[in-house]
């Protein structure tokens, strides 16, 4: 960011913004929206190019208005400052008769206090949905972002063989992989949707611990090392004879990628396992061709599921004791975006869709292989990988 | 964990269970709330001794009921599994009146599914506050969990000159005291409650960028490195003469500690600094002696920022170009709870009682000073600090 910058409210182009807001009051008007009012911090983000606490109004026509509490500096057009929500309505042209409010993400007592504020002559309507699907199909300046992040991931993963010492635990691997990955200019924040998913940097699975099912909606559990985080690495020593699938926060421009790769101290994992790691890079590859516009979402799930039991490994896809329901998923400001590739899935794909594919199996005795790639689905021809170090396992003896 | 015990549900033993549920049900009392339904990740994990996806339902009188959606694997009395919230009247003996669910932390959306299930026969209840209220007083066994964290961050803090290199900047430093941190057994998760605060294992604010206000309710700022995470280190270059103030991730346990301290490169801070420094350093000694049971918060709020009035120091008091509004906290299991030590607080202290003050100053043309200590009050005697570097500024030079 540019010191002029600093305290400039609006970091989006104009067009940017323009090509945005276009997309979303498109749906706002399918969906008999006059007006949204935006709170959480990952539709600020998208809507301004910044965080901060407050709330965006946006009326079916003409300019949005910024109702920032904190930072106390910013500035622009159309910024109000404001001390609370009930401060809002004074400050809009409140001729609406429905407004957009995102129910499935604030809690119920903000609603009830917006709701409050706003009176009981407009209609309230849940508006999640719209903004997760504007937000699913992503913009060309987007789109470099999350490239950025790939080819930074990307020369993260290149330097895990180096980061191995013998004697190392899982943890110990995670530690260091978790440096190289600030260090290489990774952000840390790892931004989920939904209040109950936790995750802290990533995961590191070695041997049976991949087959600990956890609490949490991600593809792979493990134990953890504590009660109260019940998810990856649990202190297991790195062994021959297992696999090491290194799963790590992408986040290094405020949009993420998401990969996975299996690395292991020799050559000697089982036949299995090494069958399951190429079905899992076969999978991919089929799945990135299968990937135009206008599929659904859920035939790439069918796809993936078939070619795991043609192979006879339905019983270790997407896990083993616990079974995830998705073989992959929308990212971008969050991990878990739209469209989610799932046997139930309603969404078929776009051109812009942002999507990881990890089609992983859990081998009993071995444990988790297979990688994540993330992919832009493209107007044409197949989607576009950007996350590209080597596919297959990589041996660090 | 032992191993006999990875898929026991209930990790806390009968007696520390009966203590907690006695406490919540003396509030259930007062409230009149019949039953509780619990959903968030934080009162599960201090129900239980463990995160799972579900809900505990819990009666005035008569056992819990857990009920899981993951992982697969959970044992004990009273453990029902489900697939979806609507499948959980079945399970229950639904003869209650009014039902208490965290109105504050969960989602609209998931408070009207709730609603649904259950009907329109009872009422509905914000049980947030009665939570916030049963945790906001510590057993001995959290205090224990508490007083391990204290004894580890105080480890990593007494590492951190060892962790400086010159030409080093501020995230230079802050990723080897992350990874000290890790090492040393920090579970890096940094639960906060409210959905708009964000931050990845703590502050390390360098000179000036300590002056850049943030969109986050916590006590200092910082410009962060990307507009998308706006707060702690920006990139600055330790200098001399200037502060440099070190705020991080004390969750060891499950149960956080909540530790700041100062350092700079050479005995060169200027005078008002330095005298910045030794108010804070006798503003948390004043607060201990001061902090019994039965004391309103806010007396103690009244007297830190009078300490700071004497000392001409008004103006520089949790901030400069942005003033936060607390000199102190509650924390556990989440890094803000009850009591807040705030102007308008109503709490009022009471022995079990864990908080963390936090008297700093924003200088301009040095930095962030001051100190933070996390607090037991105690039954009698002045409040416990479990935080235990040196409290003079450290230099490392």
């Amino acid at each position: 960011m540019h010191n002029s910058d600093i305290n400039r409210l609006q970091l989006l182009s104009e067009d940017e913004l323009q090509l945005r807001l276009t997309r979303l009051r498109d749906l706002m008007s399918s969906a008999d929206i006059d007006a949204l009012l935006i709170s959480s911090n990952a539709n600020i983000y998208y809507l301004t190019g910044r965080v901060f606490c407050g709330y965006i109004f946006i009326p079916l026509a003409g300019m949005p208005v910024y109702a920032v509490r904190r930072p106390s500096v910013l500035t622009g057009t159309n910024v109000e400052y404001i001390r609370k929500i009930e401060d809002l309505p004074l400050k809009l042209d409140c001729g609406f008769a429905s407004l957009g409010v995102e129910m499935s993400s604030a809690s119920y007592t903000t609603v009830c206090r917006i709701q409050k504020a706003f009176g009981n002559n407009i209609s309230y309507v849940n508006a999640s949905g719209i903004l997760a699907e504007t937000r699913s199909v992503k913009t060309d300046f987007e789109i470099e972002k999350i490239k950025v992040s790939g080819i930074k991931q990307t020369a993260l993963y290149e330097r895990i063989p180096h980061l191995y010492q013998p004697g190392m635990r899982d943890i110990d691997l995670q530690i260091e992989i978790e440096r190289a990955a600030r260090r290489e200019g990774c952000l840390g924040q790892f931004r989920i949707n939904g209040d109950d998913m936790e995750l802290f940097m990533g995961n590191v699975l070695v041997g049976d611990n991949a087959d600990s099912p956890s609490p949490y909606d991600f593809a792979m559990g493990g134990a953890g090392l504590d009660p109260s985080l019940p998810v990856g690495a649990d202190g297991s020593l790195i062994r021959p004879g297992e696999s090491i699938m290194v799963d790590v926060n992408g986040n290094f421009t405020g949009y993420m990628t998401d990969m996975t790769r299996c690395f292991s101290l020799r050559e000697n994992l089982s036949d299995k396992a090494l069958t399951a790691h190429q079905i899992s890079i076969e999978i991919c590859s089929t799945l990135a061709e299968m990937g135009h516009p206008g599929v659904e979402a859920k035939l790439l799930y069918e796809k993936a599921f078939s070619m795991a039991q043609d192979a006879g490994l339905e019983n270790e896809f997407m896990g083993h004791r616990q079974h995830a329901g998705f073989v992959g998923h929308g990212l971008g400001i969050e991990i878990n975006e739209l469209p989610v590739i799932a046997p139930r899935s309603k969404s078929v794909l776009q051109a812009g869709n942002v999507i990881a594919l990890e089609p992983k199996f859990v081998i009993p005795g071995v444990g988790a292989v297979g990688i994540e790639n993330t992919y832009i689905v493209k107007a044409d021809g197949p989607m576009e990988c950007v996350t590209h170090a080597p596919r297959q396992i990589v041996y660090f003896e």
